[in-house]
């Protein structure tokens, strides 16, 4: 298979009311364009079938009722594990600040470690920080390899029976760069710890199964899955989830209230207090259909021969900088020699090119790279070749208005 | 002005595409039905002009962040308070959890006080058990008035300086009953303590002002006032927010993130971590245009103007109980001499009238009340005297049966 071959348009764009003709949109991490499908479902759940769920006694409400259940279904089918170990919450930076809170709150101790690599985004190093702080634990960070992936054999030196959490992105939001996540859940068992996997930009961009991985913590937000906003899931594995506490009080989230002594739900409902984002697990149902249609498989070849593509006609240009590896999954961060990257988003708009030029929440990484941010384009199912030849092209212009 | 004249339909109904002809749907209460207007703001974001926010130097970005923001502003300007006070989150539960957390986590202590009352829905209740036993303070309960008001005489005299929070709904999400929330607020602040109002039954029946209102913290639900599910609103004075430190850690909220120090941003981007419910801000903003064009004052005099109808109506029928005061705002709870309510809640469904039958989220005061469940007729704009009319009619039909 040559390159072009793979980097053939999956031929969905038409499914995508929100990208004109010409239209590079290349900001696919940032958050991802809604298919007609999920729109529909959206539109669907408020216009046609909407009620509340859980409680109604009438049957409008009974039917929304499962059809949210289905949606969690969907979810455990998607990514392997069972329907009860699936937990709907706002997005993948409440599911990790679950985590910290409810198990890293109650498991972690004084002079415990934890484990991060440097690559993170924020949403994988903060909630760590603000538990460690309570508890007085440490956060140790794992380094990376020249060409930028998280250095397992370092991590494999790095861990010691004090360290009771890793937390690891499977694919970096800045530099696509795809973690060994088996090898790592091993290494972390080797010596005791609990894994959890940030899969915010692995799901919408390869075949996940929790179980294969064996990871005990997985995450991530419907939006860059081609979802709706406000919805993200935590799946954790079922004797974790029930020894945690809850993390917010309210409705349907309780066993039994009095001003006394209040009982609580078993997990998933315990950590779900509240009215949920109804229409949002519908439209989450929908999207995974719709990636599940096209198939991971082809996705993912798709996009890294797109990363392909863009980072062959990408260094071919003298003044740019290629970071992350050869082989990343569908995104690929640059810098243009004395350009800063927002003027390269700039001047890419007014091409009619998208890309997100700054620090992509993940500071620590920009240190380490010797940035303050880079350019990032990166790709999802609606994107071909053409729109590797429009950043290119707008690229090769930047260069020729500051060269 | 007659009965009948008040409870004349808003004729709005035809706005409401998930409402067919002859439902009376009367749980408003639970989550009110949505408007196509509404629909459209969701689809228009989701299917034209969707981006994410605060990131993108492309024009999409920019714009959808100008959108984001102006809903905000919106929100401001529709219950008072300025825009830097208003928090998106997920829904009340966690606007609820989060000044618990965040307020009350920091600012009470072993000895404190809570001040909450007997007909509080559990989010105001059990994130507040929550914090009391984290720092040891202890929670009072305000009781009820024989026609089951917060009774706020009884509340003057159990302050003391001990008290630091006072939790109470504007409007019972069971009975209806409309709290004086300034004498609430001041009676509050006359020993001291800070005043959170939960809002969410009040904002879609009554007009809301949190500055004549006077008081410190407000909570609603988007999805309650004809608007997106998976959106809250927390309003808070800005040097309370502003003191406040913040609830999840993850991209967005920060200043600065090293793995040595972090530091946060400024409210209330501090307790918006990660990427926010933006489509959901734009169908809130839609739903509040759509609510003051219809008017809150009319909205509140057609509500009233049901309840005292619905009110004759079922207490012309023997074994009816009624619960609540006369003057309930948009909501009706009652019991059926020897019906179970979920019973009722079934039969009524048969009669195509939705209506909510169990605990309503607040165990405390069905204890109060003597009971494990009511049936619940709630309104919102849509609702008729034809809706009640069929109300009554199903409940002649249930004594029939049961009779």
């Amino acid at each position: 298979m040559t390159v072009l071959d793979a980097a053939r348009p999956l031929d969905v764009l038409a499914d995508f009311p929100a990208i004109p003709e010409g239209w590079a949109y290349l900001d696919t991490a940032a958050t991802s364009q809604k298919p007609q499908a999920v729109v529909d479902a959206i539109t669907r759940g408020y216009a046609e079938t909407y009620a509340t769920v859980h409680r109604g006694v009438y049957q409008r409400s009974a039917d929304m009722t499962l059809a949210y259940e289905a949606a969690r279904r969907r979810v455990a089918s998607f990514i392997g594990g069972a329907e009860d170990e699936v937990v709907f919450v706002r997005g993948a930076t409440e599911a990790i600040n679950l985590v910290a809170h409810c198990w890293g709150g109650t498991q972690l101790k004084a002079g415990d470690r934890i484990l991060l690599s440097a690559l993170e985004h924020h949403s994988n190093i903060v909630p760590w920080q603000m538990v460690a702080e309570r508890v007085g634990a440490a956060i140790d960070v794992v380094p990376l390899t020249a060409d930028h992936r998280i250095d397992l054999d370092a991590m494999a030196a790095m861990l010691t029976p004090a360290h009771k959490l890793v937390g690891l992105a499977q694919v970096s939001n800045v530099l696509g760069s795809v973690l060994d996540a088996k090898r790592a859940a091993a290494l972390a068992h080797g010596v005791g710890a609990k894994i959890l996997i940030d899969g915010c930009q692995a799901v919408p961009r390869t075949p996940v199964d929790v179980v294969d991985l064996d990871c005990d913590f997985y995450v991530f937000s419907a939006h860059k899955l081609y979802g709706p906003t406000g919805l993200g899931v935590l799946w954790g594995r079922a004797e974790l989830l029930d020894a945690m506490p809850p993390y917010q009080g309210g409705g349907s989230m309780i066993d039994r209230v009095t001003f006394t002594k209040t009982t609580y739900a078993p997990a998933p409902t315990r950590f779900e207090a509240g009215t949920p984002h109804i229409v949002g697990a519908l439209g989450l149902h929908a999207a995974i259909d719709y990636v599940e249609g096209i198939g991971l498989d082809r996705i993912h070849a798709h996009e890294t021969a797109l990363v392909r593509q863009a980072r062959e006609a990408l260094s071919a240009i003298n003044s740019v900088r290629l970071f992350g590896p050869e082989d990343s999954a569908g995104i690929v961060s640059f810098a243009v020699e004395g350009v800063h990257p927002h003027d390269i988003g700039t001047i890419l708009d007014e091409a009619k090119v998208a890309i997100r030029a700054g620090h992509h929440c993940a500071q620590p990484l920009m240190e380490m790279l010797g940035v303050d941010a880079t350019a990032r384009a990166s790709f999802g199912v609606y994107n071909g070749p053409a729109d590797v030849e429009a950043l290119a092209k707008g690229i090769e212009r930047v260069t020729r208005i500051f060269g």
